[in-house]
């Protein structure tokens, strides 16, 4: 009987996988990873490095990604029937051996393997595992080299698919600050941003330690941009610490 | 020349070190890294699997711990005069070799680090690299077995050393809570959470990913406990999800 392995890949650059994930990556037999239909998929492309020639590939191309509402009932439907499908199927290729689910950054940090882990757990047929991952945030602030959080610095993740007004009462409490899934809600964000205060300490990061990495101070960037699905915007925290002589 | 690199090696587990940590750790000619008088120093501890035995050692002992209130002048004059002491040293040191300064978690996340950074940079006379690590706030959330973050929750990141009402403030306004810095704050923390409703939510992981790994709800644990430094408070949010057919 094999498993299911959730394998953390990180922010993108191959070299930023732990130990571990190399090692599961080299001696996997079978790999499954989502991926948007027609595109190659970020975890699976992360993987490319270290994954074993030999290995089976199963591509869960996702049913819907952005001509639905998120919260309409069809695309709730659709997604959660997709799940349970491929639960179903990978139980049955965990009969004979590991599986192993490629998953960008952390699986357990806003993933969409989530949802597969608490289907499979419920089942109770197939053992689980899960091997975490560098979250792709954190590969997003070493692109700005600069510090993110200081002494008692208050650090708040919000998703840009909040409510403007929302994210503005979030943004006014915090001292440090990652706003993800930017994507089509860039002005949005930005608009918070700028009532909260923010607007003049906002980064943008597109494709955080990856070949096309992009990284500008969000007051530079047009107002309109589409970015693509890899974009996170920080702000930095500039807490308490101990006195720089300069 | 050389350079001064803050290498983050995670959580504790050897095996969540990112590669490039690992190469890092591989061929150093020269480490330091900080640690409490008298104690082992725990990024240390990460980096002996991988550590070259030929490595120069520096360790860089921290003049106070907890002996003085952090927001004392005296707090602060001595650990700036500690750090612009080693500035200087590292300097010295980067002038013939790399110098590795080895980091628990990732060195831009509430690090020591950032504050000989910061300093570094400012003097200009050092290249400086940073090579980020998997927070250990992450390999505590793995070893709670579930996942932490779902659909647009939003996360909030707080030290335990917040006066409590501030404490409450935040707690109630985040679907997901990370909690860290507990030591000798876990009696406050944990009324915080019981104002804010979140105590039958809550975890407790002390050296997530180490051997000495505990992992307990909160709500089981002692009033009165004095927890390690590597202790840290989680509660998981419970974001939109697609429906889970049970
Ligand atoms: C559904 S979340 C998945 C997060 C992932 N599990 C992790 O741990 O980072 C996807 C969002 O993460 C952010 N993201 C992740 N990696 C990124 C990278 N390398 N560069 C820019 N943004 C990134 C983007 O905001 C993106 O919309
Ligand atoms: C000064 S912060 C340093 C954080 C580090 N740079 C990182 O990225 O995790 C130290 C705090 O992190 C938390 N922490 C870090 N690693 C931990 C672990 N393995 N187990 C429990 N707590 C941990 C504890 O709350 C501790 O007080």
């Amino acid at each position: 009987m094999g498993r299911v392995i959730g394998l953390g890949l990180g922010p993108g650059d191959p070299d930023l996988v732990t130990v571990r994930a190399q090692r599961w990556l080299s001696r996997a037999g079978q790999v499954a990873y989502f991926r948007k239909r027609g595109q190659p998929g970020q975890a699976r492309r992360i993987a490319q490095a270290w994954l074993a020639p030999h290995a089976q590939e199963y591509a869960m191309e996702y049913p819907v990604t952005t001509e639905l509402p998120v919260d309409s009932p069809d695309y709730n439907g659709l997604l959660a029937r997709f799940y349970d499908d491929w639960v179903e199927r990978l139980e049955a290729l965990a009969e004979h051996d590991d599986v192993v689910v490629l998953c960008e950054g952390d699986p357990f940090f806003y993933g969409s393997f989530m949802h597969l882990y608490e289907r499979l757990r419920r089942r109770g047929r197939t053992a689980l595992e899960v091997v975490p991952g560098m979250p792709g945030m954190v590969g997003c602030w070493w692109a700005c080299g600069q510090p993110m959080t200081w002494g008692d610095d208050v650090l708040t993740v919000l998703m840009g698919t909040l409510p403007e007004d929302e994210l503005v009462q979030h943004m006014q409490r915090t001292d440090a600050l990652v706003v993800m899934k930017i994507g089509r809600h860039l002005g949005r964000v930005r608009r918070a941003l700028q009532r909260a205060g923010l607007l003049g300490r906002a980064w943008l990061v597109q494709y955080g330690t990856m070949e096309a990495q992009r990284v500008a101070p969000l007051s530079e960037m047009g107002e309109d941009v589409t970015c693509p699905y890899f974009t996170i915007v920080l702000v930095p925290g500039q807490g308490r610490r101990p006195e720089i002589i300069p």
